[in-house]
C-alpha cells in the first residue's frame, strides 16, 4: 500500500488503476470504515481511502483541534481493509494560499445544515476536490451520514461527476450505536447513554411498521425514548424527505427520520430511512 | 464531425480520443472562436466545442432571451475549423428538475463581477460542468474575457480539476475592435464608434509603455479618448491585479487594465494586460 502526501503522487498513481473504488475519510477509521474499504474494493479491485480532516466543513467552537488524528494507526488499519494507496494530504495541500472557492449544492432545508451553517458546503467543495484528484470509479459512503449522502449525490449529479455514489448501511456497536469517530469522546457513562439514540430510532421504525405514518406520532415515540434517558440532550428530531431534505409535517410513506443529541461535549448524530415500498 | 445533444451521448463519446482540446462557447461563433478552436485542435490532435446559451449566468434584464442563436450555422464553422464534435444541449439537459448547485470562486474584486453580480457563479457552475462532462486535456479561452479568464483559471486550481486552461489573445477586426458575439447587436453608426475602445485601451498601453505607471494618469488616457466619443458611455474603467482581481489604485509593473462601455443597448467589454516585466 501506498502513502501520498501531495496531489501529484495521486495523480502519478492513478492511470495504475483501471477501475478505482474510493472512500474520504477523516481519519481516526473505525470498523464503519473498514466496511466501507472492503466494499468499494469488492467492488472496484481497487480502492484508495482519503485521511484528511477537513477544515473548511468545522465552523468556529465546533472540534476542529480536538478531533482524533492517528495517521499511523489509519494506514495500518486501512492497509488491513484492503486499500491500494491512501491520500493523506496537510491542510495546504488542498488549500494553499489564494484558494477562495466554494461549491454549495443548496439542499438548505436540512436539520443538520441548520444546525451547522456552512458545514456542508465545505464538505461539498472538499469531495468536488478529492473526486477530481483520485477520480474515482464508484466513491462508498456511510448511511449514517444521512444529510451528507443527500448531499453528494445532488453534487455528483449537477456537477456531471463521472463518478458512481454507493451508500453503505449504517455499522453499528453490538448495543445499536452508530460506529463514528467522535464516539471516542464518550465517557464510559455517556457511552452506556448513547445506546438510547438507535433505540428511539427504533422505536420510530417499530410504529412506522406497524402502519404509523404521522411524523407527529412518530416524534413522541421517539422523544419518550430520549426522555428517559437523562444524560441525552436532543438537539433535533426531524423528519424530511430523504433526497430534497425538505421537512415533511404530514403523515408519508417514506422518510428520513435523523436525530442529532448531545452527551455531556458530545454530539451524536443517527438516522432511520421509513420506507413503507410501492409508491 | 458529430453533434451530441445529451451528457450520455458525450460520455460515450470521450474514449475514442486520448487527448482532447474544449472550446466552451455560446454559439454565434466568428472568427474569434474559429481561432481557439484551430489553436485546441493543434494543441491536442482532436477537439470539442459547447455550443450553449448557459441561463444561469445570465441576470433578469440581460440579452438572455435577444442573444444570437444559430446552430446550423455553428455546425458548419465548427466543422471547417476542425472540431470532432460538438456538444450542443439543450438547457433541461444541463439543469434539469432538482438542479442546486453553485460554484462560486470568490473573486469578488473584479468589475466586471460588480457591474454583473452572479455572473461568474454562472459561468464557473457551467464551466465545471463541461469540464466534467467532455474530461479535456487542455481548455482554450479567450483573453477578451479577461475576468472570465481569471475565474476559470482559479476553478481549476481550487477544484483541481485534471485540465490545462490555455489563454488566447484577443482577436480584433482590423479596426480594432474586439471579436464578440454581441457586436452584432450594434448598428452601422454603432459599429464605427465601438473602434473607440480598443483605442482607448491603445492609448493607455502607449502610456505604460512609456514608463507611465499610475492607474490614476493611465485612467486619464483612456478617458480621453472615450470622452470624445459621443455614442461611448463608459460603465467602468478598472485597473486590477490580474490574478485575484483586486484594484490597483498605486503604481503598479503589472495590471489588468478592463473596460466596459455601452453603445445604445449594447454592452462591449475588452482588456488589456500592461506588464512591464522582470519582477
Amino acid at each position: 500500500m501506498q502513502l501520498c502526501r501531495t496531489v501529484a503522487q495521486v495523480r502519478a498513481l492513478r492511470p495504475r488503476f483501471e477501475r478505482l473504488g474510493f472512500v474520504p475519510t477523516m481519519g481516526s477509521l473505525h470498523d464503519g470504515h473498514l466496511g466501507l474499504i472492503r466494499r468499494a474494493k469488492a467492488t472496484c479491485g481497487a480502492v484508495a481511502v482519503s485521511v484528511f480532516v477537513n477544515p473548511i466543513q468545522f465552523a468556529p467552537g465546533e472540534d476542529l483541534e480536538r478531533y482524533p488524528r492517528d495517521l499511523e494507526r489509519d494506514l495500518e488499519l486501512a492497509q488491513g481493509a484492503g486499500a491500494d494507496f491512501v491520500f493523506a494530504p496537510e491542510p495546504s495541500e488542498l488549500y494553499p494560499a489564494g484558494f477562495s472557492s466554494r461549491v454549495d449544492v443548496g439542499l438548505t432545508h436540512g436539520a443538520e445544515n441548520a444546525a451547522r451553517p456552512g458545514h456542508f458546503s465545505g464538505v461539498a467543495t472538499v469531495v468536488a476536490k478529492l473526486f477530481n484528484i483520485v477520480q474515482p470509479t464508484v466513491a462508498v459512503f456511510g448511511q449514517k451520514d444521512a444529510e451528507q449522502c443527500a448531499v453528494i449525490r445532488r453534487l455528483a449529479a449537477d456537477l456531471d461527476l463521472p463518478v458512481k455514489i454507493d451508500i453503505a448501511p449504517t455499522a453499528r456497536e453490538p448495543d445499536g450505536l452508530a460506529m463514528s469517530s467522535r464516539n471516542s469522546y464518550l465517557s464510559p457513562v455517556e457511552r452506556a447513554a448513547a445506546a438510547a439514540v438507535s433505540r428511539a430510532l427504533g422505536a420510530a421504525q417499530a410504529r412506522f411498521h406497524s402502519g404509523e405514518r404521522d411524523p407527529d406520532v412518530l416524534r413522541i415515540a421517539v422523544a419518550a425514548v430520549l426522555g428517559a434517558e437523562p444524560l441525552a440532550q436532543t438537539q433535533y428530531v426531524a423528519f424530511a424527505d430523504p433526497d430534497s431534505l425538505a421537512p415533511l409535517s404530514t403523515p408519508a410513506r417514506r422518510m428520513l427520520l435523523s436525530l442529532a443529541v448531545r452527551f455531556g461535549r458530545t454530539r451524536l448524530i443517527d438516522n432511520v430511512l421509513l420506507d413503507a415500498g410501492g409508491i
